[in-house]
């Protein structure tokens, strides 16, 4: 999406570690129009997939699991995260690892938001190390629902989940794919 | 909003100390033409103000301030909830009691993504006894920024937060105001 590629260029900062900040029009602020155009360019993307629901992880995942869900007319939901473990028989959850704050934090759904006959499209801001993703993809898995792929605004090629994932048989989308980054300049996989 | 009333009637559940749940179509799951539905009401209501951005908390309030912002196209912007204090000087923060969690958290807005000229529609999914908005109120006012009003979907008038920021003269528009809920039956102010 070339457009993404262009804010990324115009508005992206890359700090220390490799952390691409995009704050400014896709994290804590966001910028609708775009967060709109991002939804419908998923829809697209996956046109003719009997979708029945989006799933992401709050908190940076929901403004596009939204716009997803508003252009595919299905409803989206959210896995809450939690620090220590939710022994409730109510919810799938699955650990997920964050490289980024150096710990193990639990994912949970409730289990009555994931039904064995939903076809479950995963959305993201961002895909790294894949963490997140195969969070979620272990709870769509043990509702018993069927995945269609996942949609991901950002993903840091030169990390390489994404690609292992893809190599697994999981139809990933990215909407961008940084291949290197640089105090100095973002590249993008062509 | 007479969809919303009626979708809290079919939907809701009322729970122990005063928790409508209302899950399965606006915090973990999203009905995502409804939640589109209460952004381009939420316009409808503010039409007229010159909203430059929409300000909520995270997690459950995105979605709404999300469809809201796509309805004004205006950018959104979370403040992002932490325990314990926030000592930078990069972000606006206030402290925020929850009734509900029964602890003080820290709300914090990057301080790029509110300016002296912005004026603010504060949008959130519930308005009980009135520690958040407040919160996000003390914000807005730290930034300098103007408040055109809070745009809430579901006001507990019960708690009284609602009336009390109104006679501060404070725009508080609530799609639904629940008068009295009890396990059988919620009654919402006409």
């Amino acid at each position: 999406m070339k457009a993404l590629e262009e804010k990324i260029l115009k508005e992206g900062k890359v700090l220390p570690g490799n952390v691409l900040k995009v704050g400014s029009f896709l994290n804590q602020q966001m910028d609708s129009d775009f967060i709109m155009e991002i939804g419908n360019e998923i829809a697209r993307l996956f046109a003719g997939e009997k979708i029945t629901k989006v799933l992401t992880v709050e908190s940076s995942g929901i403004a596009l699991a939204v716009a997803a869900g508003i252009a595919l007319h299905v409803p989206s939901v959210f896995a809450k995260k939690h620090k220590s473990a939710n022994m409730s028989k109510e919810v799938y959850t699955a650990a997920v690892y964050s490289y980024t704050h150096k710990e193990t934090y639990e994912i949970a759904v409730a289990k009555e938001y994931l039904e064995k006959d939903d076809v479950v499209l995963i959305v993201d801001d961002f895909l790294a190390n894949g963490n997140a993703v195969r969070g979620l993809m272990k709870i769509v898995e043990e509702a018993g629902a069927g995945l269609c792929g996942c949609a991901i605004a950002i993903e840091k090629g030169f990390q390489g989940a994404g690609d292992e994932l893809r190599a697994q048989g999981i139809r990933i989308e990215s909407l961008a794919i940084v291949d290197s980054m640089t105090d100095e300049s973002v590249t993008f996989r062509a």
